[in-house]
């Protein structure tokens, strides 16, 4: 799960999303399973819609707290991409391979903060790795909000929508 | 709006929701109508989008409060079937008759909690009977957000979307 | 930005947006920019969505305060008309036109609040300038929601899908 070329970015993406995950180093983590009546990723059209993402590995929270008091930036930014690996996780599962996404369309974050925290940075350490792996010119809208908590107690949760190759 | 077979899954789904319902006896309520300028059902495509659903029954709010402060899981649990109840009624009212509904894509679920409830088994009291009724794969991806405060002091707001035969 | 006819309301609109707007007096602000690695808005067949749009006003929060506390109702309602107008210059940056726009889908409303602001009379800021522009015949679907704070201290931030014309 080490990321090892920050800041490097993709234009276009020609080679496809697992080449260039493998060229970034990052390894996914196994995929997410579902706390209750839900699944993890649903098909539409050629939408591929996730649930809720938190920064869960092997079942467990990773991060638990709110940004701003037991966790900074930095973390908050870990926590983002934490959650977005197991996001890709999700979708690779779902899929076969993360070469079928065409581009991200939307990534909601949903933050547990103090308020004192720089919530677009912390949104960017999901953004930032997306962006990395599906190119410049794939980049999604995004909202980020501020709620009251999250399950597990952890700080972060990521709504995302995928748009598949037809 | 009494609801028997708790734990009774359909698979697949062949019979239709409506069938579904009367074999659940699960009788809806009034349609919910808007609190401002907008519509509780709008369709694009192949795809129904739903307002924010409340535990709303006949205009008034049928629970209010906090969970995990006046509220309990139980209660939680009822006030998400609630809403959930008040979703197939919009649709209903929208579409004519349930059937044309192929899956529930998403389910966003939105709750005021003081922290120490079980969001998850709060947000079950909608997908176990969204589940029952649609069928288990017909489960959608959810999210759940804990936030500071909903509309009319309901503890609990669902956010839908279908997906409609075509 | 003045907005000049409250209460008119125009059914089908069978001018097109941008003869309404004028009729109407809406000039639109710059087109807002990203603070991270997004942008203001992505179409997926269809479908436009947008980013969380803020009040903001040349990169600047043109509210800043939690509804009830520091904003009235009123200050509400201008707050969420400002962001709504930020979603049509992003929308507009990006179609060219806003003849384009078929119809709203669906607007997520969320809100800092103390709890004792009227919820939806702030919603209606934006809804009824939008319903004004597209038509009664073309509401969305909304959710409000009230958080815990959104990015650089604004009360409101809209999430709008647009329906385009095929």
């Amino acid at each position: 799960m080490t990321y090892k070329k920050k800041g490097m970015r993709a234009v276009g993406n020609p080679l496809g999303a697992e080449v260039r995950m493998k060229e970034l180093g990052i390894d996914l983590p196994a995929p997410p399973a579902p706390f209750g009546s839900y699944v993890e990723a649903v098909q539409t059209g050629n939408l591929l819609y996730l649930s809720g993402m938190l920064p869960v590995v092997d079942y467990k929270p990773a991060y638990v707290g709110t940004l701003g008091l037991e966790l900074d930036t930095n973390a908050g930014r870990d926590a983002a991409r934490t959650a977005a690996l197991g996001a890709l996780a999700a979708a690779k599962h779902y899929l076969g391979t993360l070469d079928r996404i065409r581009r991200v369309v939307r990534l909601g974050v949903f933050m547990v903060t103090s308020g004192t925290v720089d919530q677009p940075a912390v949104a960017d350490g999901a953004s930032d790795m997306l962006r990395d792996i599906f190119g410049e010119d794939s980049l999604p809208v995004r909202s980020v909000i501020g709620v009251a908590s999250l399950p597990l107690g952890v700080p972060i949760e990521l709504e995302i929508i995928f748009e598949l190759n037809s």
